[in-house]
């Protein structure tokens, strides 16, 4: 079992028994993520902003507009905290002190690199596409070359990493076990709707395969 | 219309027909969301750690055990930057440059103070219970001298705040129009499935209405 190798940044020292330095289970809770909070350090503060990203092997993929001024930031290689969080439910106790939430996250600390390559530059965008929406790629019209220099993309390697995650029943002080309380678990994911077709599709376009029984849930 | 002053850091830069700086609409997003990710900066290093909120009027509470080394931080009086994102849909274009995904998000600035009286504490932590579980607080039983002892609460003051909002369909290149590509959103939100009670609860104990009934979305 490959593991991740804790450093002071990522060691879990507040509740270590929901650490999680598996790189599978690492991977498994990134690929079903659709968003991550990037963090870093602009003129002493700390800026936090949600993004999309992708991943292949032990590299994430970041990337904007080549106009975006986060980008240009972190361009740069400043170290960046990148965070991914995925809700499980609720975890509703006898006790307003032991509710808790069911949850998975990865935290990513490092620095990234552009990566400025053409092949390199459409396999990320590639990798992004098929990160958010699986079988999306070889649909649609490729990034032009001007498409391609106006979009920045950033490579973060997958090596200072740990993920936290809770799961189970609430946890109850014994003697609270008695009370008239329901307790339990809701779980709560993040669930797709009834596809919208785009207002200028022509009629009888048939909703893809991969939009219809679209799902988050990695094996 | 009441709107949050754009500062130097909140003012958006890039994509500003996106910005919201509506009080309400600000409002509405924060109290829909369920998870924030707060950032600092510890020894140099930005962190992203992903933690639950309430929130009454313009304060954000944030709480957490006393031995929290990130509460123990924040309590100090250091720059955080709080970010709540909603994610709403995945917006399919005809090409893979205009692909994009509908959210709502809040940036918060600011340094938080501690919520150090009793009574302070007890109402931060309702507010919280309530924020997560609107009709909980008043069915649990509510935090012991010893229970707030143990809980650090943070108090963030909404001033320098904004949000950016897409929605609606994709925007493609005009000849993309014609590609025989399928294009619209998909929509996507957090959904509760069915509540799991716990095994120690008394049989027929009944699923509270506030539980079977549970939609973060608001009015």
């Amino acid at each position: 079992m490959s593991e991740f190798a804790p450093t002071a940044r990522t060691e879990v020292r507040r509740l270590p028994q929901r650490a999680v330095y598996d790189r599978e289970a690492v991977y498994r809770i990134l690929d079903e993520g659709l968003v991550c909070h990037i963090g870093f350090v602009a003129e002493g503060n700390p800026v936090v902003i949600p993004t999309g990203y992708g991943r292949k092997g032990d590299t994430v993929y970041l990337h904007g507009s080549a106009a975006s001024r986060m980008l240009r930031t972190l361009g740069k290689g400043v170290n960046v905290c990148v965070t991914v969080t995925l809700f499980d439910g609720l975890v509703l106790a006898r006790s307003a002190f032991h509710h808790s939430v069911n949850y998975r996250s990865v935290v990513i600390f490092g620095r990234a690199t552009l990566v400025e390559d053409r092949e390199g530059k459409l396999d990320a965008l590639r990798v992004f596409t098929e990160h958010v929406t699986p079988g999306r790629w070889q649909e649609v019209r490729p990034p032009s070359d001007k498409e391609l220099q106006a979009t920045t993309v950033l490579a973060l390697p997958l090596q200072e990493v740990s993920a936290k995650v809770r799961t189970g029943p609430p946890v109850d002080d014994e003697e609270d076990y008695a009370l008239p309380v329901w307790a339990g678990v809701l779980p709560l994911s993040l669930t797709p709707g009834l596809p919208v077709a785009d207002e200028r599709l022509p009629a009888g376009t048939e909703v893809p395969e991969y939009v219809r029984r679209y799902d988050r849930k990695r094996p």
